[in-house]
Parts: structure tokens; sequence; C-alpha cells
């Protein structure tokens, strides 16, 4: 951690006004060379009341080309965000790739003023900033540069600057009763911020404390703060090779791909015992959906199998236990282009249901460790690290009450091309089959020992692993399983 | 209207099952072709309560390939939505070009809910109809193909279908207390759905009334409606060249363009004089920004100007005078491929400001009448039917007491060529200007005309026209007209 909460520099105008036009250039220059970087810039700004936060941030404003940057800022939590798990806020905001993005009252905001709040126990602030850890932890992992600034100011310090700027009748709205509060309470705070930096200083994602007694000593301090960690990240990011290359598929977890190919596929069951039992499951499902609503409770349901596994026969029997109104289903394809400027997990999170919502998903965040995996399109440190990215992921869906049913829809080779086939001979399923089914076929074996590893590795919520050799059997599985789960997280609560 | 609620089609499952291949076809078919067409289709389900809405959507869903197809719906406002004008909601849900969405408790539904508790004046109903009528109307006009099907019962019908949903444990969570309550109120709901169509049924969004009796011929019909309508949308689409050809540039309004030439450029201001002013008016915007987000008022700032004319010089004053964290500047540029995917109107939607907050336009959604008009980017009809739709877009936002201020900054042709020469000059403003401004310069004659134009045809809100000569002047004169114009608004609501 960078310590310069000791220095007290005082800058003459003219120094500053002499050092400040070469820094101006070298940041317009980290723009044009961020603008094709793989990588977002996140700066936050945080530190002590009256340190000049917003000063900063408007100074940067008119420093910076404002078309290659946004300032973030967070108010209290809205009602569309407390219905969700506490960081989707911050990952709904997550600035692009290329880009600078300036974030105030950002997410350590919400830790601060939760833990100022007398007799709010130091666990729930050392959990909430572990959360905050592992958030900075995956994006810098993706390859974000982010730049934590610390304004630091003395009590007295603080003191003498609430009381400027109350005097002038420029500034003195700036100075509110909340300022004076904190400023009594100085010592608090203070070791609240100590602990902060400590627990969520990383590589990556450092703090740096920066003195702000002097105004302008702050400012430069800010700017070559930011300019010097971007250097150093372009220096990094430069030996990491942009490609990814497939590598030999070898399972990480041979007993999944056991698990897998021991499934018994030979479960049947006739039109008529399906239609009554299906009628009775789907009757409890609705219940159960609703029950759950009622709680604020959202169910997500994830599919992953084979092509023509019967995905979406499972999804529409599922749907229409749910009012349309009530239910969204997400087939996930390739990313957009807007989309690959972010964090592979960012489309999933922005798509996080309400409370008492259900949302199903048609192929999820497994492909990173499917077909990302297989494909090559990203790299196997990426890959290999997916799996906790996404247990984490799920984890904060749970933890907010959201319950997630993953279903892995399992059939023969043999049964594949049966399907393939028939879908090339019926007129309206045939835009279901193209030649990247049969590419993907090919790799059957890959596919296998992929999905096996998933199966293991990704268990933070077990999979159901569903035989769907036969349809009808496959879509009363998938009630019944979803079924059973759901009555369990509602009792559990 | 197409009427078809006096038909009585009992349609056999064999019929059904004979028609439904055919249907699945042609509807795959439409996606394929909708794909690459350059418009959206919006696919509104409304009608009265046991019609099987919801049945109806859970079908198509199921025909269609669900990559190509989203189903939007409507609960009651969240406040994030309370919080911007009645439109946002659907603006920010708008399906963009290529794809179908399905709306569900869409635009309509508020309107009926709020028409549906008694003694709520017809007058109200009224208004929001005619809402709809111009969202749509303004969605038609871009290209979009809005179809509308209700779906009708009989009150006799209706009753028994509600007695037979009710009956059966698989649907009987279908039918609701509310829904018994508004088959006692029949005859009044059914009144206020004849208003309705009656309202917002106009070419290019036209309410089809389906009878919804026989299932399985309400679940063809609507399909059928659909892909009618496809077919005469594309083909009156063809007769539309999409390619737009610059028109040369006449004024429409000269009396704009002299307003523009007669501009005093002389006025200056003395560097002691300014600081001092500007200090005052600094401390009073702040005052009144936060007296307007007491109320719970929102300010819009809209900078258009001359290349060079120093739109971000004037709004880093202004940024000055507000806290960082309630203020968002958003510099227009190109739009992305995204916001080209949409109505030219979305990408402003979206950015309305919450309740209280400030946004500042560094160019705005006057590009559509400026560069757009001149570089042939919008077709003839286009940027002439755009300053209606602009005036109506300005309109929904202050009638939701947002204070939209406008400003043209005005400079010489001379002036701004000594600028472009200071900018090359100096090493961190050469990335302000380039070939572009350079391009757009030569044009400037018939950017006065275009400018002149939109000073008249778009004073919904007025413009404030101000000489920018002088830098100090104009700066000082945005915060003065600015305090000026919110003052006057918050006394007048």
């Amino acid at each position: 951690m960078a310590k310069s909460g000791t220095k007290r520099t005082k800058l003459s105008k003219k120094d500053y006004d002499a050092r400040v036009p070469g820094l101006r250039e070298q940041l317009i220059r980290l723009q044009v060379e961020l603008k094709s970087a793989p990588f977002p810039i996140l700066l936050v700004i945080a530190g002590v009341e009256g340190s000049g936060k917003g000063e900063v941030i408007n100074l940067l404003n008119g420093w910076l080309d404002p078309r290659g940057v946004e300032v973030f800022s967070f108010h209290p939590p809205t009602d569309e965000e407390r219905e969700r798990p506490p960081m989707w806020r911050y990952w709904r905001n997550l600035t692009p790739r290329g880009r600078l993005g300036i974030y105030t009252g950002s997410w350590y905001t919400e830790a601060l003023r939760e833990a100022a709040v007398p007799r709010t126990r130091r666990e729930k602030y050392r959990h909430a900033l572990q959360r905050i850890e592992h958030f900075e932890r995956q994006l810098v992992a993706d390859g974000a540069l982010v730049v934590k600034c610390w304004l630091h100011l003395s009590k007295a310090e603080q003191g003498a600057r609430l009381k400027k700027l109350a005097s002038s009748a420029r500034t003195a709205w700036r100075v509110t009763k909340d300022d004076w509060k904190s400023h009594r309470d100085y010592k608090r705070l203070d070791d609240l911020g100590k602990i902060l930096r400590q627990a969520t200083s990383r590589t990556g994602a450092r703090w740096s404390v920066i003195d702000a007694s002097d105004e302008r000593s702050r400012n430069l301090a800010v700017a070559e703060t930011l300019l010097k960690a971007f250097a150093e990240h372009q220096a990094a990011m430069r030996k990491i090779s942009p490609v990814a290359k497939p590598v030999p598929v070898k399972p990480l977890r041979p007993e999944g791909l056991r698990r897998l190919q021991e499934l018994p596929l030979d479960k049947k069951i006739s039109a008529s015992s399906y239609e009554v039992k299906r009628d009775k499951w789907l009757g409890r499902l609705n219940e159960l959906i609703r029950r759950a609503a009622a709680k604020q409770r959202s169910v997500v349901f994830v599919f992953e199998g084979w092509d023509a596994a019967g995905k979406g026969g499972a999804i529409r029997r599922l749907t229409s236990a749910i009012d349309a109104r009530d239910c969204r289903v997400i087939p996930v394809a390739k990313p957009t282009e807007e989309e690959k400027a972010h964090h592979y997990l960012w489309r999933f999170w922005r798509n996080v249901p309400r409370a008492g919502m259900v949302t199903i998903y048609d192929r999820s965040w497994y492909g990173r460790v499917l077909v990302e995996r297989l494909e090559g399109f990203a790299r196997e440190d990426e890959w290999r690290r997916a799996y906790a990215e996404l247990n984490d992921f799920e984890k904060q869906l749970t933890e907010h009450g959201i319950i997630v049913v993953k279903f892995w829809l399992h059939i023969s080779k043999a049964e594949q091309l049966r399907r393939f086939r028939h879908r090339e001979e019926t007129e309206y399923k045939r835009h279901k089959i193209n030649a990247e089914d049969w590419r993907n076929r090919r790799k059957w074996e890959q596919y296998e020992i992929a999905v096996g590893d998933m199966l293991v590795l990704s268990r933070e919520i077990p999979w159901h692993l569903v035989s769907a050799e036969d349809k009808r059997y496959a879509r009363l599985q998938v009630l019944k399983l979803s079924c059973k789960q759901i009555a369990a997280a509602l009792v559990q609560a």
C-alpha cells in the first residue's frame, strides 16, 4: 500500500501550473492507448469527508477526453437493486474494455455507510469487504485495472477544511451536517478506513493513500497514481498472450465422466401415465413457485445438455405452469459486441431476476467451461478459474434467497443422431439444426469430459443429471426434481 | 379494425393438428426474414381475463425460434420507473430491429389498470391513450411493425371459462379473485376496451379483435394475424428507399437563420469582474439545484454549438456547482451498434435521469436535425418529422417535472478558425480537433441554416442563444440563464 499520508507537500500555483499541461498530455495519451487495450480502468476515488473527492473528479473530467470516460456514482439502493444480490448494482455499472470509469460512491461507500452505524457488528463489515475483495479479484483476473485512491486528511486538517468551505458562499453547500458528524467521529471512521484498505488491497487493485491537505499536490498525486498504474498494467498485460489455444481435453475429475457414462438411459414412461403425472407435478410446481414468490424469492432454472436433448421441450412444459408475466426464458447464444466488451459474467448478472420472478436459462454461464474450453475461446487459466467464479456467482444468488435449479439433460450419441435426422426431415424443425451442431457432435467425447468436470467442479449447487433418452421421462423428472428442490429450499429459509 | 368477434368457429383437434405444422413453418420463415429486416415487430397480446393471453404467449414461444424472440411483461412500476416519465419503462424495453418482441402487460395494461378504478376520470384515460397513440406512431414512423391482438370473450363465455379453469387442479391457480371481480365488472371493462381500441388503432398499429371462445381457433388466429401483418409490412417497406440522400439545404424558417446571424458577438467581460460574478452565480445555481432536488425535480442541460464554441468549458463550470454524485455528463458521439438497432431516441430515453438528478448533454438528440440532416444519415421525411418528435420528447420530460435547459453556443467563423489553430498547437488539446471538424467547418453555411430551423422548430422548450465569442461572457451567461430558468420553473410548479 503506497503511503504518502505522512508527506506534507505544499505546491505553489506556479509549480502546479507548470506541471499540469504535461500531465494532461499524458492523460490524453493514456486514453488513446486505452481505447485499443483489452481491458477497462476502474478508478475508485474514496476517502474522508472534506478531502475533495468531488473536486478531483470534476478536475479529471475536465482533463480527460469526456468521450472515453464515465463517472459512476451510487446512492442508497433503489428497490430494483434491493431485490437483487448486493453486488448486482455494481455489476450492472461496470465500465467496458477500452474505457475509463471513475467510481465515486463506489462499492466501498455502502460498506462504509453500514459500518459507520454504531453497534454494527465488525463481522458484518468484514463480510462485506470480503465480498468486495472477491468482486475486484474477478475483475482483475479478467484483466481490469482497478486504481483506488484514498484521499486522506488528519482530523485537524479536516476541521480546518470544513471551516474554510463553510465560510465561502460558493462552497458552503459542500459542508453538510453529516460532514460535521463524521468529523466528530473521525477516529472511528479512520479505523474503518484502515480495515477497509487492509482487507481489499491486492495486486491489480491496490489502494494509494493520497495526502489531501494541499489541494494542488492532491490533484497531481491522483493523476500520477493513475498514470503509473496504467503504465505498469500495460507492461504486465503485454506478457499475456491474448490468443487462447485449445488444449488437449483431459479430465480434471474422472469421477464426473464416470457419473455421466454410468447414467442409466433406459427409463421410459407411457403416454397415459405421463399425462396424469405431468398434470399433478405442474400443479405442484405452480403452487411452489407462488409460495416462493410470496416470500419474495426468485427461481432461476439452468438448462444444459446435449444438442437435441430436449431442453426446449422441457422448458415449455415448465413455463406452462408459470404465469407468463412472471417468467422469462433467456436463450444464451454467442455474446454480442457489447457483452464481449465486458467480463463474461456481466451478461448473466444483468439478467438476475427481480424478487419473486422466474428466469429460465436455455444454456447458461456454463458455456465458459464447455464450449469456451473446447473451442479455445477462453484461455486455459480462464476456464480453469471459471469453476470457482461460477460457484461464487451462484453462491451470491443463493445467499440472496434465489433458488437455483440446474439440469444436465443427457442422451446417448445414437439418440442424438436419430433426433438430428428427424430435425432435418421436419420443415419447421430444420432451423434447429445446422453445421455447428454436426461439428459439436464430432467432438462428443471431448464434451463428455468437459461435462464430467463441470458436474464435479461446479457443485456449489448440485446438478440434476437427467436421462433424456425418453422425452416424457425427462420432462417429468425435470418437474419432479424442480418441485423437490424448491420445496426443500422453502423449508430451510 | 378487423372484427372477428362475432364469428363462432369451433375447430376440431384433427383440423387443428393438420394446420399447425404449416403455420409453424411460416413463423420460422418470418423469423429468418425478420433477422435481416430493418425493423422490429412488436406483438401486443391484450384482452379480457380468462381469454388465455398467457397460453397464447407460451404457445408462440414454443413455435418460434427462441433466439429471435423475447417476451416483455410489465408489473406495477418500480420506484426507478416512477421517477421517470410514464413511457420511460416502455422505451427501455423496446425490442431492436430484426427481432420480435411479445408484449404482455404492455403499455395498455397500466392505462387499463388505472381506468378500471371506479371514479377515475375519463379524460385521464383518454390522455393516457393519447400518449400511447403518440408512442406507437413514433415507432411506426421509424418502420416498426406493431401487431395488436385483443382476445375477446363474451360475458357468458368468460364465466364458463373461469369456471372450467377453476375446476381443474392444474389450472385453478390461473383464476384469481381479481378475475372474478373483472367478470362482475364485464360491461365497464368491455367499454374501456372499446374506447382503447378506437383511440389507438391506426395504420401500422391496428387492433385485431380475436374470438377466444375456442382455444384452437384463437391460437391459429393470433399466428395468422401476425403472419399477415408481416407480409403486408414487408411489401410496404420495400417501397421505401433505405438509403437517405442529402438534399440541398434550404431554410424552412428563415427567421431562425436571421436570429442566428444577428446575434451580437461583441460582448466581453474582464477577468476580475468575471470571477466575482461567476462565484455569485455558481452559489445561486447550486442552491437552486438543491431546491429542485428537494422537490424530486431533475434538471437536464442540453449543450449544442459550433465545434470549439466552448461547450466543454461551460459544462465544467456548471458541474463545479453540483455534487459529482448527483450529476452525469453525457457526451453524445456516433451511436453504437446496439443504439443503431433502435429508434434514434432510444438512447436518450435510456438516460433520462432519476428524480432529483442532473444530466448534462454535450451534444444531444438535436443531432437528428443537424448532422443527420446535413450528412444524409436521416432521410428527408425522417429529419422533417423529427422536430415534432423532439418537441414531444421534451414535453414528456417537462410534464414529468424535469427542467430542460437548452443552449446554443454561438461563435463567428473567424473565431472558430483561431480556436482550431490553437488546439492544433497545444499538445493536450490536439485530440479535440480532427479532420471531421475541418470538414464540418467547410459546411458552415449549411449548418447555419439547419441551426436556424432548429431554433424555430424545436421550441417546445425555447433555446438560449448565447454569444460565445468571449468565453468568460458565455460561461457567465450559461450560469445566469440556467439560474433564471430553473428559478422560474420552481415557482410555477
